[in-house]
């Protein structure tokens, strides 16, 4: 069902639909890095560590907006990266400038050679929902290249997940019945920010963007009514200048504008409306006239321009039976101002009574009511708690800034090199990183729920379903749980090796459905919630327990007393 | 001063330096605009509006940050869109698809011929502190295409004015003397968010940016050391694999890691260490030594892998010492953990116990300590308040997301249309627009500062110094002021018109220096401060209150109580 002005509906094999069309192609490229991952390349260069095997995690430690879940998103974004990753010949010349003189002329032919081929990428499938510690990508290979492509993972995969987690908890909060539209370009940091805004909000969760360009370029429906503006235009019927249409069968010109007055008046006289006709205002008539001119099969309006209850409500329904003499169907009305609660359920009050005035205008009882202005989680869970009678929700500044956290920590971390496990230690416990090339499952219970994530060493055997399987809190000493699995999922998949793709990559609608399937089968309704909701269980098998532990203590030092 | 890794100084006459080659022109394009401006666009036209003479305003209604100013940015941005828009054949084919398929053809050889040659654009310099209501840009031209703008101007204006602003107050309270580094990409809105970070920051008031291509892009000095990553790489003294470093002056190979360790069983006898030897990690050394071979010119450490105190700063010390009896010197190091305060104290005091070693080390009391983390406007003041020693902080996160407050709600309203203003009418009276086409102007007192700005109608004589103006509040009948000028600046120029730039642009150095120079000459302390800052008054002349007023009552219907 679609309520605003509907593009045509383009599925996942739209030739636009991934990222070699996607406009942001110019810019990742290898210098959207930080400075320090070519000193360190150089040095690594310099003395000779720079093509030992490495294994990088990508993880983040805590989900964001003091929620339980995050949905993975960005994955072919770092994929089309490392495709494409290649030093041109004005990157190297610029690298010349900026580190010191005396760095060696060789090293900048090294440079020239580097790209993906030597690299294998793991990953959780995009769109799927992930918990802390877990890898959402593991990169292997040579020291150096791992290093260099650090800060463009972390731009790729931080504010997609991030947004794309927004967009299903605002999905969470509104419930399925809803229409989701996101509005946010106008607030998003620039213009690919506002792009990837729209892709990534789609996948999580809203159903359309108002985004044209990443309609365009994702095949992402876009949706859109008027702006004040519009309403403002029109001061008085004067400025009016066209005020026929044709009717939509017989072809018969009518006057809009003439036949909306009528309806206006023989409104005010059925029932008792809180607006007297003193104060319904003329020129936003004459703008809904204008409007429903240009879109006689698709006329929604803004109603807030003046008065929603004095004013806009009443002009609203007036054109809308006027449409409907001439063989059309208004879409419905956005307010974007007031008490959102009251004027929805006040505007379904007044269109079942308009419904009842004759059997022909029984339509209006469900005409759609959009709503925006300012829209957050909290927003929506409280209309829902008033029974507001919203169809849709606009929403743009909450959701594109995550306003409620504006960054998702991932980090990049080395936790092997030379076959040898590397850990980061931190006074804080939650900092120290799971040492190893590691493999990753999801076990699921009984009840078809997901019970826990489970990290082993490379080399242990798979765990089995209908199994004891110990599974350990990776710090915890005394949080152990032994679990018997109904079901198990291993988390990641090789996406990239050799120089290719080898695994295929799911479209943006593929991706869309993934999310929805991967919270549903996921999460139980307590992960979910938005109050204190239960933390997910990442756990550690015992022999990475051990491994992680023993590593640990023989890489702190022994501290001395006297 | 350089602490980091410098980067060749690049100038504003940088051939890069300029929209036309940052790396965003495929995406600031017609398309990139909510779709209502296309259905309004479609409206307008189709009811024949489309061409009337318009004046939209570009304004913001609260300064972000609980903060009284904000910094104009995003200007030359608007204006390459503005130079370059056209639709493409692919643009219109789109939108073809997405409005309804009974739209009149015509309407597509219509949009075909848009461009901005109808336009005239008026704004404030870029860089310049602004204030709520007072327009940043005026666009006046016909008033469709002024429509069709809209979200994309919002777009570039919206954050880059508020990470520009975000910079200026990080510089606000950190002083001159400090250098800042932008150290945000990786939690960016996407690749071409952080390349809007990084320029914005830099305008702002920030020294340098880690962000590699935004330094290739924009002239912006790059700055950078090294990972947590790259200290893990080198577990122990074998994993280093290249030893020697020449003399400086002589040329002679010597072995860095030997005197390094020699260095600090001697710095560990000279005097009372909070560290044992046992204690400080043999590899953190060994990467920094190999840190130092790769760069012992611009040698900075990361010294907080381990322990700052227990083991990073021996180990820089060491290194630094034997890198001077090679005839280099170290630059610093940096602290990305713990209470910086305190470090920074412990550190400084370390450093000048070091330089009353010997005559020749007296260089090591101001060796520079760089700091991150974390780090937002709070965290600066309180070290302040600590009296920190530190030289240089690193800021990502709380800079480049505007965590306090990601979003500045700059709106484009319709002011005038057919020389009729037009007034936004709105329950909440901070919601009015002021209407009609205004000059703006900036009163500055006896003492250099701004006293106000003052905005009046277009036909009003100029205001002069040294006469008696009378300055009243937009809407508060009561608050008034007669007003003495010492100077009066008028806030707008004409930047573009007839399709040219008719104002020459500056370069983002130029900008940047205005930057400081408007809040400099603008804004007295009081204004400026971080609690409780005294608002900047922004007032309209008598006529304009008259004209404001008068329009208004005219608007707002009567309403009817029986």
């Amino acid at each position: 069902m679609s309520f605003i002005l509907p593009s045509e509906s383009i599925d996942g094999t739209h030739p636009c639909n991934g990222l070699h069309m996607n406009g942001q192609d110019s810019l990742v490229q290898p210098l959207l890095t930080d400075f320090y991952q070519i000193t360190m390349c150089y040095a690594y260069w310099k003395t000779g560590t720079h093509n030992e095997p490495a294994v990088f995690d990508v993880f983040f430690r805590k989900n964001p907006f003091q929620g339980e879940f995050t949905v993975f998103a960005g994955l072919e974004d770092c994929l089309r990266f490392v495709e494409n990753f290649k030093f041109s010949q004005s990157d190297i010349d610029y690298v010349k400038k900026i580190l010191p003189e005396n760095a060696e002329p060789e090293f900048y032919e090294y440079l020239e050679t580097l790209n993906g081929s030597h690299l294998t990428i793991e990953a959780v499938a995009e769109g799927s929902v992930v918990f802390p510690k877990v890898p959402l990508l593991t990169i292997n290979g040579p020291l150096a290249m791992c290093q260099l492509i650090e800060t463009s993972i972390l731009n790729l995969v931080n504010y997609a997940s991030l947004v794309a987690t927004n967009a299903a908890r605002f999905r969470q909060a509104s419930g399925w019945k809803i229409q989701l539209l996101e509005f946010g370009l106008r607030r998003a940091q620039g213009p690919n920010g506002g792009l990837t805004a729209s892709k990534y909000c789609y996948i999580g969760g809203f159903d359309a963007t108002s985004n044209v360009l990443a309609g365009k370029l994702y095949g992402i429906p876009v949706k859109g009514t008027q702006a004040h503006s519009f309403i403002c235009s029109f001061s008085s019927p004067a400025e009016l200048k066209v005020r026929l249409l044709n009717h939509k069968i017989t072809n018969e010109k009518a006057d809009l504008f003439q036949i909306s007055m009528e309806k206006r008046a023989w409104l005010l006289d059925q029932f008792s409306w809180k607006a007297a006709l003193s104060e319904v205002s003329d020129g936003e008539l004459s703008a809904f006239v204008a409007y429903a001119i240009a879109f006689p099969d698709t006329f929604l309006a803004l109603i807030d321009t003046y008065d929603v209850i004095r004013s806009g409500v009443v002009n609203f329904v007036a054109v809308s039976l006027a449409l409907h003499d001439l063989g059309y169907r208004s879409m419905g009305c956005r307010i974007d101002s007031g008490d959102l609660s009251y004027l929805s359920k006040e505007l379904r009050e007044c269109f079942v009574k308009v419904s009842t005035l004759k059997g022909e205008y029984k339509f209006f009882e469900k005409m759609s009511i959009v709503a925006s202005n300012d829209i957050n989680e909290e927003t929506i869970m409280s209309l829902n708690d008033q029974q507001h009678e919203i169809n849709a929700f606009g929403v743009g500044t909450h959701l594109v800034t995550c306003q409620k956290q504006p960054a998702l920590g991932c980090v990049y971390k080395l936790v092997a090199q030379s076959a040898q496990p590397k850990i980061k230690l931190s006074q804080d416990v939650t900092k120290i990183t799971i040492p190893g090339k590691k493999k990753c499952y999801r076990i699921f219970g009984k009840n078809g729920y997901a019970i826990l994530d489970l990290m082993m060493l490379e080399d242990e055997p798979e765990p089995q379903p209908n199994q004891q399987i110990l599974c350990r809190h990776p710090f915890e000493e005394s949080k152990r749980a032994l679990v018997n699995a109904n079901k198990i999922i291993k988390l990641h998949n090789v996406y990239w090796k050799d120089g290719e793709m080898i695994t295929p990559l799911p479209t943006l609608n593929e991706i869309k459905e993934h999310v929805n399937e991967s919270i549903r089968s996921t999460l139980r309704q307590d992960h979910r919630r938005y109050l204190n909701p239960t933390p997910y269980k990442v756990s550690v098998s015992e022999r990475l327990y051990q491994f992680l532990h023993t590593l640990w203590l023989q890489n702190a030092p022994i501290g001395q007393l006297e």
